[in-house]
């Protein structure tokens, strides 16, 4: 279970050790926080001892770390293939809120990590990681800015409106559980027609 | 000033050095997260020993619960006073969303305790609050389901139209800043025509 999840989450990292650190790095960040959390905890959490974990990652900041910035540079592809996945400004924005709803229910104990454990990252981490989360945001306003030029979205100020449009979906990082009434897909095509409506498209 | 903003933070908490203590938490708990919090840091905080502070809060949970509590009765009595402050759908959710989205911005280091620390809460102090949670739930789903009976909102599933206008507002709590390029008051003011318009009104 645990070694196939880690697999999914993170394909690129190898060996599988240091996916398995990452996993229980994110479980553990997630039910205490962050400095609450002991390189010991995370270890014994990984059935590793502390001395194995620092043949993978130097410091806890350095195994945040990767963890955030993967998540990061997920988050950036899905938002960028969804972005060029459609030839208007409502498709594209569709396909976005869709995905990026659906990561961040699918997603959940490593979406929370991921976006309400930034500001535990060390100066030099934390602005590698401020990058990709500009480079998201850019996308998203330049989408809204090409419908307001088009004529698809109506909004007065596309940067409040992106800011919107991405609260929506991290928002879902906080409250979804397994128990949510609805399936990531099936939210991700609500929310995707609310945040269309929201910018001024008619969504069907 | 921290006597006053504790003040005004909590109008109705008695003596001084309890509210100071509140306030003490609240810096620590959002700085470091609740777990890696010591009652003995939080006493420090506040100038006082930690004696001191189990004379007005017997454990670390007390507090957060104190601080969880009254977060949850302040915005619930802005969503109820909100929702009573028009005649019609529309009115109602525009002066709530205007409410809300500024109290989070206003208040945002309170509210991301408030917000995010909830599964810190011990089981009984938890389920008084999510009481109050879904209260404010409840408010909202009724009212974006009287728009939808009175024809003023299209939406098709007032639950989760409700938990998006409501994720738009807490949301603001991770993001906002003194650096924020908008006062509280604009910021809630532009959410509303975006949340108006999400549900399929026009905000003008």
């Amino acid at each position: 279970m645990t070694m196939s999840l880690s697999a999914e989450l993170w394909p690129d990292v190898q060996p599988e050790a240091a996916r398995r650190l990452m996993l229980a790095g994110v479980e553990s960040f997630a039910r205490r926080g962050y400095h609450a959390t002991t390189t010991r905890d995370i270890a014994g959490n990984a059935g590793m001892s502390p001395a194995a974990l620092y043949v993978h990652f130097p410091s806890k900041a350095a195994l945040l770390f990767a963890i955030s910035r993967s998540g990061h540079e997920q988050s950036l592809a899905l938002v960028r293939r969804a972005a060029e996945s459609a030839d208007t400004p409502v498709e594209s924005m569709r396909s976005i809120v869709e995905r990026f709803v659906a990561w961040h229910a699918r997603r959940h104990t490593v979406a929370r990590v991921v976006q309400y454990e930034l500001e535990a990252l060390p100066e030099q981490e934390y602005e590698v990681v401020a990058d990709l989360r500009r480079e998201i945001e850019r996308i998203v306003r330049d989408l809204v800015a090409a419908g307001v030029a088009s004529g698809d979205f109506t909004v007065t100020d596309p940067t409040t409106a992106a800011r919107a449009v991405l609260s929506l979906a991290i928002d879902v990082a906080r409250w979804y559980s397994e128990r949510a009434r609805k399936s990531p897909t099936d939210l991700g095509a609500e929310y995707a027609a609310l945040a269309l409506r929201m910018l001024g498209a008619t969504p069907d």
